[in-house]
């Protein structure tokens, strides 16, 4: 496939990708959109010009919207064919490569755009489903004999996360005040978080409403996924550490989430499937699954200090989960809990076995006893004031590159 | 104060209350209400028919509408003055009072009216903030002789509860599946949960949107809380058991929790106020506060089983709180986490000291070991399907009564 528009080999955004997102055009007005290279393509306009007229199920002009979840909501059929119309309007010699007016009035420079969040979080659940994530965790914070705890590997462990701090690329984080409780300390103190952190992870957006009682299998369940962005679950350790018994992480967590502003469908993804691994011991009959459902995803984590260049600091891949997507959602839903468009599933810290894949500042450096040394001198148990995180997720296979961008947040000073 | 409204010297909704809901009136169409005695007041009508055109920033008929978003997040200075309008014509001798038309097509008898969910609720987190439960819990589950954990009199733990699964009073409930591990297995199984519980609370609901980064001091928390509701917080103690390590609750609640129709302001509660217990040791400042901040709000939980009657098997009161709303509110945002409108915040179960006052089966049956006597001769440890249970709650001062009606929900086989 070649498009007429013109891109670089390594552009994240091929004619083989096809995201959406929502975004602000030329600092006027917000839709829906997608992309391809640098750009950016509104695609309220081309419907408006009747170039989607002959898809089924798409009467309204849902694209003029401040989300994309009327659109994904239409379900896989609509979703899918719309993304396989625009693919063909991409390509050289399509119809809307001759129309030039078009052209000038839908398609603008990433430049002179502004990204949005994608989609309304109506809620928001983080996994814990990285086997080396998990065994590290429970290596420093508990046994490291037994570092996984006896639920692990019987099913995916998560918990309800904050869903009105998620917030797009690009947002800057305040670092979190709050009480913790230092080792030497007879009781807790109160201010800004010190060990501040990232973890790692990508997340998937479900398509549809279900009722109370409602499960969805690990069979059904691609189909009621949308497709994926890059997540940044920023953590603030000192203040997790003393919160945290009994009831899980809370203000250590809900100061500030980031996601990539691209929606990636399933379908383009569909090529980087890869082997889940072998699940020991096996699980309970609603969490079997047949066939790949592990993705074969790139991952990069970028530290900039301020005034510094961007450091790689980590390279790990979504391949690594022990949990995939189809058995979190089914888990989730197997006691009826109901799911809502635009929801959004966290896998958790992605980490490999590797030290270099690890997926947070906490592993990186050993809870601090080995800290990151940067380029410019500089060196870093945990992320510190005007810091930049980026992560960077792609697959790329036999020559076809689909990627997500980024997602970057910079921390500031607390207020 | 006298109403023209005639109502029983018992009833939770007399002159001083004036609640606000949401209601489906006569099957045909929605919208907000208010409730006196066993009449239902649409307020929509009212104000077409200019009875609040006096009151300043009340400039669309907002009660038009499946919710009290809108409603609420106009503020305290408005909905203040609504509440105070409604009571001024509600007492004998009033304009409305001479105006048989309005009444006439105004108010509804209870019966005809369908009450439901008052608010869309963004965000829900629940609390666990009775010294009397967290100790009795881990009295159970942990060390009878270290029940608290060191966390618990330095912060109201939290932890955040799914949004979608809050149903109103009256919604049949699922018995949910789940993985559960019995102490003498292996292995977890699978199947319909066996220890099903409720959870007695009081929920209050917010004003206003903050942004990322603000945070709300115990002084101002107030102004930013529109009202309380009951509120049941399903539990399967099975499943919770096995799943809650490290990161907390999740399918053991997110099944279904139930809240009362009726949000009972701030300021009716008002007269209701007692002295919050003495916190020791000394919490840190951002958790200090002036004055009573506890309510003396009267609670019970009736257990009925299919085809017997009304069984009292608790009686509790929210005064009992260890920690305060205001409390719960300035931790929530202490670091930077932002609030929605609509929000709802639970107190995590209420019990008293006294055995009879424990707010759940799991501390009422002591994990199953003294089960309850029903008036039918059938005993529980925990619910039964096709059993309803249901919690009321009132205050009751000099002679003047403000109540919640109740929250109800029938347990149903699972599908």
């Amino acid at each position: 496939m070649k498009s007429f528009v013109e891109y670089s080999s390594n552009s994240d955004f091929s004619i083989h990708n096809i995201p959406f997102g929502v975004t602000v055009f030329n600092k006027e007005f917000i839709g829906c959109c997608t992309r391809i290279g640098d750009q950016i393509i509104d695609l309220a306009t081309l419907y408006d010009l009747g170039y989607f007229e002959d898809i089924e199920g798409l009467d309204d002009n849902i694209f003029e919207a401040y989300t994309l979840n009327e659109f994904i909501e239409l379900g896989k059929p609509v979703t899918n064919a719309v993304r396989l119309k625009i693919q063909e309007l991409l390509l050289e010699g399509s119809i809307l490569s001759k129309d030039e007016k078009t052209i000038e009035e839908a398609f603008y420079d990433v430049d002179q755009v502004k990204m949005m969040m994608p989609v309304h979080i109506p809620n928001y659940t983080d996994f814990y489903s990285s086997i080396e994530h998990a065994t590290n965790v429970g290596k420093m914070f508990r046994d490291p004999a037994n570092a996984l705890l006896p639920n692990w590997k019987h099913l995916p462990v998560g918990y309800h996360g904050r869903a009105s701090s998620i917030v797009v690329s690009g947002t800057e984080i305040n670092r979190p005040k709050g009480q913790m409780k230092p080792a030497d300390a007879d009781k807790p103190v109160f201010g800004p978080c010190k060990q501040l952190d990232f973890e790692l992870e990508m997340a998937f957006i479900v398509n549809k409403n279900t009722e109370m009682g409602e499960s969805i299998s690990t069979k059904d369940a691609e189909d009621a996924i949308f497709g994926m962005v890059v997540f940044n679950d920023w953590s603030a350790r000192d203040i997790q550490s003393w919160e945290y018994v009994p009831l899980g992480p809370f203000l250590a967590k809900n100061f500030g989430s980031s996601v990539s502003p691209w929606v990636v469908t399933l379908e383009a993804l569909e090529p980087f499937k890869t082997a889940s691994p072998t699940q020991d011991p096996e699980v309970l009959d609603y969490l079997k699954f047949e066939g790949d459902k592990n993705y074969d995803i790139n991952l990069e984590v970028y530290l900039q200090p301020e005034n510094g260049e961007e450091n790689l600091i980590s390279e790990s891949n979504y391949k690594h989960m022990y949990w995939n997507m189809t058995q979190q959602l089914a888990h989730h839903t197997v006691n009826g809990c109901n799911v809502e468009v635009g929801d959004l599933y966290a896998s958790g810290t992605i980490s490999g076995s590797d030290p270099k894949s690890f997926g947070s500042m906490l592993e990186l450096t050993w809870r601090g006893q080995n800290p990151i040394q940067l380029s410019n001198g500089q060196e870093r148990k945990f992320i510190d004031d005007n810091d930049i995180v980026t992560m960077k997720a792609w697959a790329e296979k036999d020559g076809v590159r689909v990627g997500f961008g980024e997602v970057a947040g910079k921390i500031i000073p607390t207020k």
